[in-house]
C-alpha cells in the first residue's frame, strides 16, 4: 500500500521492491549519454551528447510486450517526442534471458519452421518470390563460379529480420550459392557443391550470429559502459539504475541485497548528482556562504546556478569549463539544447553540474593550496569519492541508499503539516524560502491549502515549529494521520511512471525527475 | 493451450475466450468507419470514410494503461502509422466503470485535494499563477459587473485538464467572477457576490458534465452507432467487436452467451463480409459460374473483385454503384486511397463489397423480375438477412458463429497435411489453386515444405485426397498428432495481435485481417 504516510517511513528494501513491482512491465524509450574528456592544458571538459531512441524489435520468438501509461505518453509528447522515428529507427535490445531465448531459437529446427510464419507482409513475400527468380535466371544465364550479384538492403526496407530469412531461403533454394551480410547489400556467391559444403560447415553460425549482434542494438553500449567501469553520474538515478538493469541485462533480483551487489559489479562508480546537490548546499551553508546557496535540487535551477553563477565562491576559481565538443555543437539543434527532458541534453547538464560540485569537493578537500591552481580529473572524482554508490530517495525515512554497502541508518523524518491560516491555496514558493534552512526535505501537497513536510530530524522539527508559531499566514503542526486515499495514492506513483525516459553514461541521468 | 492442434477444433466458447484473454489489456489505436448513404434514382451509394485515432487520456484518477506489442508496432510503422499525430490528437475514450469513476471522483472532495497534484508541468503552473495574476488586475482595475476577459485556450495547449482546473482555480480565488467554457477560451465574468452563489447553485455540476463528456471522445460515437441500429458491417469481425465492447462499453462478460446477448442489444445488425463471401463463392459455385469464381477472400483481392468484374454475371446488372462523397473524395489524400491498413479506406472496402453481394443475393433471392431492375436499399439488406449475425470464425470447428442465437452444430473438420513430395518450399499460390473447390477452408504452414488444411466435412476431405493421391508434386494424407509447439503458438496469436486498428460504423471493417 503506497499511501503517503508509508512511503514517507520506507526504508531502502521498500523503495525497492515497490519499484520494482511498478516498473517490471514498463520500458524507457529513450537514453540519454553525454561522454565528458578532460584536457587538462585547457582545464576544460569536452562533452559528446548522445541520444538514443530504444524500441523492442521482435524476431521469431523475441516479440516484446510492455506497458504503455497514457499520462507518461501525454507527457512525452507534450515535450515532442518522436514516437514515429521511435518505433522506426529505435535501437534494440535484449536483455540476458532474451539473447538466450533467441540463441536456442535459432540452434532448434523449430526456427525453420517458423520461417515461412514470421507474419512476413504479402509484400516481402513478393519481392522475396521474385528475387529468388532473379538468382536463379543468373545462375543459370552467364555467371560463373566465384561470381556473384547482390540483393540490395533497400528492398527489404533496411529490416533485419529479412535480411537474415532472406539468406536463408536463397541458401535453402539453391545448393550451389552461398550467400554473405555485405554493408549495404547481400551477396549472393556462385560456388561448387563442394565449396558450399566446406562454407555450410565453416561458416555454420556466421549468419545467427549476426542476427543476434543486431538484435542486440542498445544492450551492447549497455555492456560497453558496464566494462569501461568509468563513474556513472545520474540525477536522482535509483529508478534508472532498476530500469536499466532489467531492460538490458536481467530481471530484477527479488533480494535487494542481491540487486546492489550485482548492480555495483556493473557499475562500482556510481554518483548521483541529486545527492551530492544537498551535501553541496549543507557545505556552502556551514561555510557560511548562506547568500550563494544553492535553492532548488531540480536539475534545470542548479545547471542554470552553476552556468551562471551570481556570487563567486573562491573554491570555485579554478573550476573546469564544460564544453560541448564542436562536432555536436553543429549537431545538435537549438530545439535539442534548449529542451530539458530532452535525454542528451539533461545527461549533459547532470554532468555538468557533476563536474562543479566534484572540483568545489575537491578544493574543499585539498586545502587552500588547491584552490590556486586547476585540478586533475582524478581530483575532481577524488572530490566526491565518499558520495560514491550514495543514491538519493525521495520521500522516505531515509534521504539515500548506499548500493556499496549498509544504508545509512533510518532517521524516521518528523511529518509536519503546514497549513495556510486563512485556508488559501499556498504560495509553494513562498513556503520553500521560509523552509530553505530546514533542507534537505521533501514536501507533499496535501490538498491546495497545505502540505505535508518530512524534516530529517527531530531537532529541526522543533525548530521549525517554534520558528513558525508566529508567522501569520502560515501554521505549522505535527502530522498524525493519514487516511488511505487512493488519489494520494495515484498522485504519488504519477511522479515517478512520468519517467519513461532515461538517460546514462559515463554521465547518467533521467528523462524527468523533477 | 492455443495450439493449433486445439485451435483448430474451437468451438465458438473457446475462441471467445481465448480471444478474450489475449485483448483485454490491448486497445486499438484507430477505429475506421464509413456510412453509405443510398441514392434510389441515380442507384448509388455515396460514402463518407472517417478514419479515428485514438488515444486514452489521463484526468485525476482515470489514466489508462494497456499492453503494446513491438511486432503490431513494427507493423503500424511499416504502414506509416502515425504514432506522434495519435498520442497528440487521439480521441480518448472512456467505458462505462472509467466514466462511473470519474463521475465519482468528480464529486467528491478529494478531486480538489487532488487539483494541485495532478503532475501539471511547470510551464503550465507558471501561465496559471500570471493568468491568475492578470485577472485579479483586471478586476481591481476598471472592470464593471457583467463584464468579461477570456483566456485563450491556445495558452493552455487546447488541454480539456488545464481547460477544467483553471477554471477552478479561478473561481476559487475570487469570489466576484464566473467562468464560462466558450469555443475558443475561458470566459471570466465579473459578477456580484450574490449573482456568483446563484450560479453556484445553478451550475454547480455544468463544467463537472463538460469534462466528462470531454473525456468521453470516440465512446460517443460508439454510443451513436449502438443507438442507431444500423447495419454494422466488418470482414472477419468477431475480434473487433470484442474489443470494441472491451475498450469502449464494458469489460468483456466472463459468460461467451452473455457476450452475445449484450453485443446482440447494441448492435442487432451485424454482418461478416468474410462470411457472407464465402456463400457468395458457393452460390456462383452451384450456379455454374466457376469461371467467374472468387478466389479469396481477403479484402483487397475481394474488392478488386467486384470493382472491376471480369465477366458479367446478369445478377449484377442493375448493381448500384458505389462512390465516395464529393467532399471526401478531395480530402482523402492518395496515400489513403492506396492504402489497405488504413482503417477508414478498409471500412470503405468492406462497405463496398458488401452493398454488392448484398445486391446479388436479392437478385437471387427476388427472382428474374429483380434482375432487370435496380432495386431498393431494403431489398439489398434483404437480400443478405439470412447473414445477420453470423459472424467468420477462422481455424475452428465451426466456420462462423450466430450472435444472435445458437451457434451451428459442430463440423469437426477433416484435418489433411498437405507436403511437397520433393520436401522442397511449397507453392502457396499453387496449392491455394488445387483446393479451391474445397473452400471453405482454413490453412496453416507446418514447416517450409508442408501446410495443414482443415476441410469442413468428412466427404470433402475423402474427394481431396483422392484427388490429389495422382498429383506428382504435392502428397496429402491426414493429419494425426501435433506435438505442442511454442513456436506455433506464437504464430498463431502473432496473427491477432497484429490488429491493432478496428474500424466499424455503418459499415464496420478491421485495419488488418487477412
Amino acid at each position: 500500500m503506497n499511501t503517503l504516510s508509508t512511503a514517507l517511513f520506507d526504508v531502502g528494501k521498500d523503495r525497492y521492491e515497490k519499484y520494482k513491482k511498478n516498473i517490471e512491465k514498463f520500458i524507457t524509450l529513450q537514453v540519454g549519454l553525454t561522454t565528458f574528456h578532460f584536457n587538462r592544458d585547457a582545464n576544460e571538459y569536452t562533452a559528446k551528447l548522445y541520444n538514443f531512441h530504444i524500441f523492442p524489435r521482435h524476431f521469431a520468438t523475441v516479440d516484446a510486450r510492455f506497458l504503455c501509461q497514457a499520462s507518461s505518453w501525454a507527457f512525452l509528447s507534450e515535450y515532442d517526442f518522436d514516437f514515429n522515428k521511435c518505433v522506426r529507427d529505435g535501437l534494440p535490445f535484449l536483455n540476458m534471458e532474451q539473447e538466450k531465448q533467441l540463441k536456442s531459437d535459432l540452434k532448434s529446427d523449430l526456427l525453420f519452421t517458423m520461417e515461412d510464419n514470421m507474419a512476413i507482409s504479402m509484400d516481402n513475400e513478393k519481392t522475396l518470390q521474385r528475387e529468388l527468380s532473379r538468382v536463379g535466371e543468373w545462375l543459370r544465364k552467364n555467371s560463373k563460379e566465384k561470381e556473384a550479384m547482390t540483393i540490395s538492403y533497400g528492398l527489404l526496407k533496411n529490416d533485419v529480420a529479412l535480411i537474415y530469412f532472406f539468406q536463408k531461403e536463397i541458401r535453402q533454394h539453391f545448393g550451389n550459392v552461398w550467400t554473405n551480410t555485405l554493408a549495404q547489400d547481400i551477396e549472393v556467391l556462385k560456388v561448387s557443391p563442394e565449396e558450399r559444403q566446406r562454407l555450410e560447415s565453416e561458416n555454420r553460425d556466421e549468419l545467427d550470429e549476426w542476427i543476434v549482434d543486431q538484435m542486440l542494438g542498445f544492450t551492447k553500449v549497455f555492456r560497453l559502459l558496464a566494462e569501461a567501469k568509468k563513474p556513472l553520474v545520474g540525477h536522482n538515478l535509483l529508478l534508472d539504475l532498476m530500469i536499466l538493469y532489467n531492460q538490458f541485462h536481467r530481471p530484477l533480483p527479488n533480494s535487494y541485497t542481491t540487486f546492489k551487489q550485482k548492480i555495483t559489479e556493473l557499475f562500482p562508480s556510481v554518483y548521483d548528482t541529486k545527492f551530492i546537490s544537498y551535501r553541496f548546499k549543507k557545505s556552502l551553508e556551514t561555510d557560511g556562504k548562506q547568500t550563494e546557496a544553492l535553492t532548488s535540487n531540480v536539475l534545470k535551477p542548479m545547471y542554470e546556478y552553476f552556468k551562471e553563477p551570481s556570487i563567486v565562491n573562491p573554491l570555485m576559481t579554478y573550476a573546469p569549463e564544460v564544453s560541448i565538443s564542436a562536432a555536436d555543437q553543429s549537431k545538435i539543434d537549438a530545439k535539442l539544447r534548449s529542451s530539458y527532458h530532452m535525454a542528451g541534453w539533461d545527461s549533459y547538464v547532470t554532468g555538468y553540474c557533476f563536474i562543479k560540485m566534484g572540483h568545489y569537493f575537491a578544493a574543499f578537500k585539498y586545502g587552500p593550496d588547491s584552490i590556486k591552481r586547476p585540478l586533475s580529473s582524478a581530483e575532481h572524482i577524488q572530490g566526491v569519492s565518499e558520495f560514491k554508490c550514495r543514491v538519493n530517495v525521495i520521500r522516505a525515512s531515509i534521504n539515500h541508499i548506499n548500493l556499496g554497502g549498509d544504508d545509512p541508518a533510518t532517521t524516521r523524518p518528523q511529518a509536519l503539516v503546514i497549513k495556510h491560516r486563512k485556508n488559501k491555496k499556498i504560495d509553494m514558493s513562498e513556503v520553500l524560502e521560509l523552509l530553505t534552512k530546514y533542507a534537505p526535505f521533501d514536501t507533499m501537497p496535501m490538498g491546495h491549502d497545505a502540505i505535508v513536510v518530512a524534516i530529517p530530524s527531530y531537532s529541526l522539527a522543533r525548530n521549525l515549529l517554534r520558528e513558525f508559531s508566529n508567522n501569520r499566514t502560515y501554521s505549522v503542526s505535527r502530522y498524525h494521520m493519514w487516511k488511505e486515499n487512493k488519489l494520494i495514492k495515484a498522485m504519488i506513483w504519477s511522479s515517478f511512471l512520468l519517467s519513461t525516459g532515461i538517460l546514462l553514461g559515463t554521465f547518467v541521468n533521467y528523462l524527468i525527475k523533477d
